[in-house]
């Protein structure tokens, strides 16, 4: 299996990246290749202060060109045809990787994929999950920011797709999939949600266990939670920065009272560099999305959960999901 | 100055109210009185239990029915006319009081102020505004829950409401008002932000400093955060929520490294019992709305902040800042 990875999409380009790869590979079976896609001259220049990194499993692709952070996506994958984002969805489209992985340009990434591997049929607007946190273990929350003003049929497609993640990517049976929203009665919320909660009870093959507030998601309540992308985007960023606030203030009343506690150790299952990266969801192939901030953790772990997405056939299994409901609707 | 308390709201009702009510006239000024409202006999019964109470500052009004949580909110106040919340906003209307509080149903409180009280000229549907702790302080969000499928004009109303109550309330000259967003640029969000954001920036005597993300909330970036009432409510549950999931968290890790440590004390900023109520914001009175789940010491200082809000003459600034925007428009 050959894994693409943008090399220089990160604020620390292309240092994570290359350590994160270099990780990857001595942590995963031999099976896995990693491709860097970047500038050659800085990759091999990174790559020499690795002298243990198993070359043969990791190759470079040139790419000339960078999409930085301000650009405009859809001008930037047009004008920089030989970006590393460019480049990099290209040889997935290509076939000559399984998947790619990029910490640069969120919209670029989701631009280059949409247009270039486009969307399985059924899928409008492909959103973008993220592993939350739960005192359960991990809810997957789609859409975290692709898409705003989403209808509610969108959102059943977040629903399916989410639902196909969580079965293949964590491991669980018939997900139980939540509307988030701002009650639990079927009746609560905007226009969008109650409409979209009609759907949801009618759709086949779909473990839907109603509406899910704001205070119920950290306590596991649903496996999926399905929002729109733009207040998944604002809980998303919130979560970060609140266990932040909180770890902040405790480690300034640990040093004044002297206690030895290993913060980083407890709050370990909130660390997003654990998780690794965003999943972009039903396009045609396993596309990541890493913070800009990652660390080389989150590059690792990324790579691992783009294998185990291939490995688990993730995508022909959503294909076969949403192209359920219209064979159902058949004679 | 007279308080009405609608004694029958919370969920361990009247237990609560009372005891809140009468630690916080023992905290008050001489200058501060209580009128309980709800069922005599028990409010009389469970006012037993305070011996030291002072019984001259302390009145009961008496309302034979209550309203429910689960109960239509409009229904329920059109056929319960002496529920404690109709019999208290009724006070409030009427001039008897200054202010009135209710742990009752949200829904009914808001649409019994609407419905008696009325809205402020130029304030289209009242906010329920709520104090969010940040690192540098508080942040008044905006609304959190009251409106849903908000209008781009009904979002500046929001802006304009919490700036003054960020100047009365929290002490802030010129507040910062910040509008929830998923990215900083002005065209980023969904089409109801895009045009509030252009909105205001035209809107005289707001301090806009722009779009605020999920992650710059809790770092205090601004003094007023505006939101649709749907993302408000998503955030501020999910807030409470993930408090108490690392302090869960470390409440156990402390107990095994046999840590002795007051998190309570050290995450005091971080509770809502010490805040006290959310106002309603924009209706023709002082009205706060407590959770159903408070503790006495949430009600003490919700009775607290309505007489603050009484004294700043809060109403009467909002009055007046709503009214400015036609007076600029006249020759």
């Amino acid at each position: 299996m050959r894994i693409a990875l943008d090399a220089m999409g990160s604020d620390r380009a292309p240092a994570v990246e290359v350590e994160g790869a270099v990780g990857a590979l001595l942590d995963q079976d031999a099976d896995v290749r990693v491709v860097l896609v970047g500038d050659r001259d800085r990759l091999e220049a990174e790559l020499a202060r690795f002298p243990d990194a198993p070359r043969d499993r990791l190759e470079i692709h040139h790419a000339s060109e960078v999409i930085e952070m301000g650009e405009a996506p859809a001008t930037a994958i047009r004008r920089k045809r030989d970006s590393s984002i460019v480049v990099g969805v290209n040889l997935l489209k290509a076939g000559e990787v399984d998947a790619f992985i990029s910490a640069g340009s969120t919209g670029a990434v989701m631009a280059a994929s949409l247009v270039t591997l486009r969307s399985i049929p059924g899928v409008d607007r492909p959103p973008v999950g993220a592993r939350i946190p739960t005192s359960q273990g991990t809810c997957l929350a789609v859409d975290v920011g692709a898409n705003v003003d989403c209808k509610p049929h969108q959102l059943v497609q977040f629903a399916q797709l989410g639902s196909v993640y969580a079965e293949d990517m964590l491991g669980i049976q018939n997900p139980r999939v939540g509307l988030l929203n701002i009650g639990t009665e079927p009746e609560k919320g905007n226009e969008v949600v109650v409409e979209a909660y009609g759907l949801l009870e009618k759709t086949p093959h779909l473990n839907f266990i109603g509406n899910v507030e704001g205070r119920e998601i950290v306590s596991g309540k649903c496996d999926v939670l399905v929002a729109d992308g733009f207040v998944g985007n604002v809980l998303l960023k919130f979560y970060e920065s609140v266990a932040g606030l909180i770890t902040g203030m405790l480690k300034r009343e640990l040093t004044d009272a002297g206690v030895q506690l290993d913060l980083d150790r407890i709050f370990r299952s909130l660390d997003y560099a654990g998780i690794g990266g965003a999943p972009l969801l039903g396009v045609n192939g396993v596309v990541i999305i890493c913070h800009g901030g990652s660390p080389p953790l989150a590059i690792r772990n990324a790579i691992k959960v783009a294998a185990q997405s291939v490995r688990a056939e993730m995508v022909e299994h959503m294909a076969a999901r949403l192209a359920r409901p219209a064979e159902g609707a058949q004679p």
